[in-house]
């Protein structure tokens, strides 16, 4: 495994492998990795013949009062993790290697960054979507991985991939989760023991949600409802927001009576967590009459 | 030669093409074509072993008010252009094509898009700097070629083709003028003859503005003013903007001590004219003291 940290190395780098490889894989990542990151990495472990793994904390997707400076970094146990999972290449880079003097470039999807996250983190996609077309251009993989955890990236680097016609396959990863149904995440670092516990009512609303759905409830205000009152009665935690969208186009909607996603974003002291799932009306789900 | 619509098409033929070839150029034209055009498609010929040129009215770099309708469009005078100056794939889609259904995506250039024609036509840019990117991952070439006369988008080009590291070398090709000067535009089409007459208070008021940096003025704003006369001089012109720039940045200058490029824009009735020149400065000038 090479870690490598300019672009013009990495470019002759892939230049020699690529010449002896028929599909690249490639796992664009912020580092301090965790078992979420080890499944994107396995998977394209099956699926390519190389695997190129990003670490990189970039600056353009944090707000200004936002984690970047205290955004955990470890490239030691990071580099150990890539090697197991079988990555052939990381890129680490420093961010004056991603954004030159006088870089004034910008990729944005419109509309469906409006919500949820989006609403939250004004800029926070726009940095997304920019840093990933950087790295896309000079990576130029077959395929690139990211993970359902965060649910309205993947979908909004499909539409980007999709409108710009590059020639690159997204394929979504299921979330991992810890034994108590938390998703894995880097920024579950930053939880003390009493808040990690307080975590949990992460998993219970959105199992609150679908239980909702699968007993019947179609309409997304009464669902939202009987989140915020799960979330309520844990004093430790703040709903951020809970919003029922369509999957595809992060559309707001009323009922849920065809695919349906919740997303929601919850805060655990100054901590904030994400997670989604899909929720499966009863008339839809397999099996049911 | 082929012409192809679809990208589907487009891309099956590039790749049975580019199988043996070593290097292709790319001229995107929105067509109705001219020697300048042919001028991109020659060097293109010379450089590259596959040359695919692409016409494309493309829409969202008209605004609303502007002549998206009425550009003149002509596919078969266009074709025999084409194969005459040798290229080998003409990519002819229709908007559907390459702004599909929730098309939502894209690409700008801040703050060199803010002034000239940036600042006179609002979204301009972003609309050329959005499709080019769409076409450049569409034919994925390893050089594309674009007219100095569109100086400022040439720059905004090579910009985000390096900011969004796009493997694809811009190549500038000078512009190709009419006897009396006239720069060759398209949209040279809509002048009348006595307005094409007139038209020619464009390279005179360049001219102007060349002499004047020739004969030791350094201070913009003298220069801009003899530019100013020059055209008030002429009673079916007027001066939309004239500014000197750095060449590479677009920031506007107030003495042109170093490398400088001066643009223009001129309304001749409803039909607006565009044109620049590099002004060097006396010191700098080859053979000065």
């Amino acid at each position: 495994m090479e870690i490598i940290e300019s672009i013009a190395e990495l470019r002759e780098a892939l230049r020699a492998k690529k010449a002896y490889s028929k599909t690249s894989g490639f796992v664009p990542t912020m580092g301090y990795l965790h078992a979420g990151h080890e499944s994107l990495m396995k998977k394209a472990r099956e699926e390519c013949d190389l695997v190129i793994a990003s670490i990189f904390v970039n600056p353009t997707q944090f707000g200004p009062n936002e984690d970047f400076e205290k955004y955990p970094r470890d490239i030691q146990r990071d580099s150990e993790l890539c090697r197991r999972a079988g990555v052939d290449i990381i890129f680490h880079p420093q961010p004056h290697e991603i954004y030159q003097r006088n870089a004034s470039t910008w990729v944005e999807v419109e509309g469906m960054t409006d919500i949820a996250c989006g609403a939250m983190r004004p800029g926070h996609f726009r940095g997304v979507t920019t840093v990933v077309a950087k790295l896309f251009n000079i990576i130029m993989p077959h395929r690139a991985y990211f993970g359902e955890k965060d649910y309205q990236q993947l979908q909004i680097i499909k539409r980007m991939t999709r409108d710009l016609f590059m020639p690159i396959t997204i394929v979504p990863v299921p979330t991992i989760r810890e034994s108590d149904g938390l998703a894995m995440s880097s920024r579950n670092s930053y939880l003390s023991p009493t808040e990690r516990q307080a975590a949990r009512v992460m998993p219970r609303a959105l199992q609150v949600a679908r239980d909702a759905v699968d007993s019947g409830v179609i309409d997304v205000s009464e669902i939202i409802a009987q989140i915020e009152k799960c979330v309520a009665a844990q004093s430790m935690a703040t709903l951020q927001y809970a919003v029922i969208v369509n999957p595809e186009t992060m559309e707001p909607l009323r009922v849920t009576t065809g695919e349906a996603r919740l997303l929601a974003a919850i805060l655990i002291g100054k901590t904030r967590l994400i997670d989604n799932i899909p929720l499966i009306p009863k008339a839809a789900a397999p099996g049911s009459i």
